[in-house]
């Protein structure tokens, strides 16, 4: 698939909606100007370009397999791995003490969108490489630290999450795998993982497996968890792997999309590990690799959802169909081609949004800016991914049926966006996580970026007064929702978690189009359509939410199986 | 997959809120009784149960396959097939005269369901025989008519459809597939047809291809088409198969689903075929047959809605999560299931009330009748086909991890149902065939449905105020927008179209599950998900009906490459 970095719409984005100079203007990130970052992400939008896109189809075409224990990849991904490692993408935002760039979060974020939109599939490599690097940096000891972080962020090295079990998904809790001292400091692990994503590969020297385990003593649930890295060759003192560790791959999944991605069922035999972190405090630093990857995977869907946009493009500015011009002058593949447009630019800014927020809590230690980033993370990674499964969706539709042909690659796009919904929580967990902790602090947060959101519509009706309006109702609508979200039951909250997620995503796209379209005139007509034709769609998602539990509990399992 | 045919549904949604006694107050199909229906139809509930639902993952795994030149099948279908055939499913409706049941199409209708739902890919094949035997019982001679139908209807031949050509998709009036006369009032029929279902197999008799075709004489545009039959083998008098005709199978299609049915590409090298119906009116016959194939493709994501659902719904009834219950009783997982079980009925009630105006419209002459079927039909085949897709997808979701992997099975519904949305004519098409064809009438047949549907919550009032109420709310807003669109120019009533279909089949899903829940208590919470959960989106459905089109256009191909 030919694929375009969207450097335009990120130079327009950083400068004029998300507000990049405000993280340029701190210590931290004082080399982070507009220049530097857009140079930055011109050559990472090149290596996309050139070197990954290419890789799309044949990582589909060619899955990876498993011979003899060992993972065989796709042609071409050992060459594209290369690429990503030697020009530092791995490494963008890690701790330059230990060979990392030192950028901003946004800087990464804009990255991995374009790394996942030209090939998604070993685009995962990376992304869970960086979550292992953040977990270790805030967590592990300073030898760890030491022997590890500058192999990872070379990309010398790739990084796992081991936290899956048969038995249990999303409840992280019920991690049977077990970690005996070995008296020397180290631990026996000792279990079954599954779905571990680039669990081994043909072209990586060393993979460090961050696994979830339960120590002797440790109490049952989630707080008897500790974490532990497990190397899959054990370095000596200068980082050189030694022996091979007991760790195996069992078998890879047959998925309905990332095939080029190693999907893996691990074996822990009494592997070797190092405690990372303190003891039964596993899911402490797990967390911290699982939002930094939220993130990640949100703009995954934001990637997946540019591409295909440009395909559907490509395609119907080609196709004749009935008369002269081609089927983008039909109205109704212009409008899904409109919609696909609005809504890759929404998540794209709400992923940037989320980004700078987290940057400047970084930075500034602000609290405020931590609670803006921790509220804007679920949202990020759910709206991001859904729109990343509409978005492809729409696209097969553009293509007729040729979208049905697997050969065309719009169908790919459909299978491989399909899990980001799913990993990395799913998005009902996102959901949950936004209504339930997210709002512990009584919606302040929330009830903050509202306020900015009409501040800027109140300031817009001099220029665009429709569209403004639309925009301060919206919002207060979904103020509105809120109090009486706060003022439910978890399990009401629940209930309606995924359309209110939803509904202030919309919101939040809608006040990104707008700030778009002050700045750029140019951007109106877009603008407009997300306005006028989308976001009118919170206020039946908002109905949801005023619905609470009962009528779903009103219906038994046996009336959904009668 | 384990499938149960949805008898239930079938019997409660006949008699109780599609009304089948009045199909079977007719002279034409007085024999066909409630108790004879669903004698009819537990028996194809159990042909779909027993025998086609284990073909279901055989047929994804072993994909359709040309070894020279001849088609090979999945394992089991041909035994599939041979059940359907024996068990006269192809030919429920089709005339007595020549071997047919004679059943209304309500009943081809709800077998249609059962069959896709229990296996999509081999369902095809009668689908498509279905519409041939239709387009020759009012096109074709008299000697056509009593040498095909009888081995159509049998299920010893089967028919397709050969409409699309590489440079002429939903573009008809294109075709440059030639027909010449032989001087034996035969013709030699040459060109190429790409996406042909079914075109050839292992395990029938002989394959009837009805192909569109221009004559030398014909006009260009849709104008100058005519239709022709081309046998595989052409039979003798007796109908005994005979030479070889000039069709060949060139390739089969790498489909993103429904890898057990072949699409192929055709090539006629001068092949015999016989006229069907006047020259140059070849697209009236074909009409006919798609007209019918629309329906049955609508019950097909229908049937697809509902395997998806019986499968999410046992993954969430066994898998346990986070302390002592199984994941159906988390809230969201409880509102998936709602959402899946309830926008299933809708569409199923949808598709049999268009079924049943069909049958009223053939067996009393009524025009009020046959203008309702004619406005039910695109609604049925898109909202039916978007049904199917988004429930199938929000089973994948319910399973989380596991529907990524494609064992489950999850996720082949999924990949199977997609095209639903694009064969039989794009669900972009079925709208513009709803605002466009069939409001003609200047909104005649859509507004005397609408107060049916008004009249019927005036009643319901009584029983269940608040839903009749939102029901009759919801009407008036469709009657309003109705009335807005009937005064648009055609592009902007096409840049609406898709939205105003979805809206259309929102009230009257509402308004089926109101009726359900007046005729039957228990149906209440359901009704209460489909009204107070999903209807609200009618509102954002129809402010987009109100844009037109000038918002789209204001979005150059620059703009939307920018």
């Amino acid at each position: 698939m030919p694929y375009r970095a969207p450097l335009a719409d990120f130079r327009f984005l950083l400068r004029h909606v998300v507000g990049l100079d405000q993280v340029a203007a701190t210590d931290r990130f004082a080399e982070s100007s507009a220049e530097t970052v857009e140079a930055v992400l011109s050559e990472a939008g090149k290596l996309c370009e050139e070197v990954l896109a290419p890789l799309q189809r044949p990582g589909d075409l060619h899955p990876a397999r498993l011979e003899n224990g060992v993972v065989r990849t796709p042609p071409g991904f050992a060459e594209g791995y290369r690429a990503i490692a030697e020009g530092g993408w791995v490494g963008i935002s890690a701790d330059p003490a230990h060979g990392g760039m030192g950028l901003p979060l946004t800087v990464t974020t804009a990255v991995n969108e374009m790394m996942a939109g030209a090939c998604l599939s070993l685009h995962l490599n990376p992304l869970l490489t960086q979550g292992q690097i953040e977990a270790l940096e805030h967590h592990a000891s300073d030898e760890i630290k030491a022997l590890y972080l500058p192999r990872l962020i070379s990309g010398e090295w790739n990084g796992t999450m081991n936290l899956t079990e048969p038995q249990a998904g999303s409840d992280v809790g019920a991690v049977r795998t077990r970690a005996e001292p070995l008296g020397d400091g180290t631990h026996a692990i000792t279990g079954q993982k599954i779905f571990i994503t680039w669990a081994d590969s043909d072209f990586i020297a060393n993979t460090c497996h961050l696994v979830l385990a339960r120590l002797p003593d440790g109490p049952p649930g989630t707080r008897g968890i500790s974490l532990f890295m497990v190397p899959k060759f054990i370095p000596d003192a200068e980082g050189n792997p030694g022996p091979r560790n007991g760790v195996s791959v069992v078998s890879l999944e047959d998925k309905l999309g990332l095939h080029g991605s190693p999907t893996a069922v691990m074996q822990f035999d009494a592997a070797r590990g190092w405690l990372v972190g303190a003891p039964h405090r596993g899911m402490a630093a797990m967390f911290t690799m699982m939002n930094n990857a939220r993130l990640g995977v949100g703009v995954q869907g934001v990637g997946v959802a540019e591409a295909a946009t440009q395909a559907a493009l490509a395609y119907a500015l080609e196709r004749r169909q009935g008369g002269a011009g081609t089927i983008v002058d039909h109205a109704d593949v212009r409008r899904m081609l409109a919609v696909m447009k609005a809504e890759t630019f929404s998540a794209r800014a709400i992923a940037l949004a989320c980004a700078v927020a987290l940057d400047m809590g970084r930075a500034t230690g602000s609290a405020e800016w931590a609670a803006r980033a921790a509220l804007l993370t679920p949202i990020a990674k759910a709206f991001g991914t859904d729109v990343g499964i509409e978005v492809a969706s729409m696209g097969v539709q553009v293509h007729g049926g040729t979208g049905f042909i697997e050969a065309t690659g719009a169908a790919q796009f459909m299978r491989d966006v399909r899990v980001t919904a799913i990993y990395e929580g799913t998005n009902g967990i996102q959901a949950m996580d936004l209504v339930g902790r997210k709002m512990m602090d009584g919606g302040e947060a929330a009830f903050r970026l509202m306020q900015e959101i009409e501040d800027a519509a109140e300031t817009a009706r001099h220029t665009l007064p429709d569209l403004a309006n639309d925009v301060w109702a919206a919002s207060e609508a979904l103020r509105e929702a809120t109090e009486t979200l706060i003022a439910q039951d978890m399990q009401d909250r629940y209930a309606g978690a995924v359309p209110y997620l939803r509904a202030f995503a919309r919101v939040l796209g809608a006040h990104f189009h707008l700030t778009a379209a002050i700045a750029d005139p140019a951007r109106e007509p877009l603008a407009r359509v997300a306005i006028r034709r989308l976001l009118p769609e919170h206020a039946a998602l908002l109905a949801q939410v005023r619905e609470g539990a009962d009528g779903l509990y009103a219906l038994s399992p046996e009336d959904l199986a009668a």
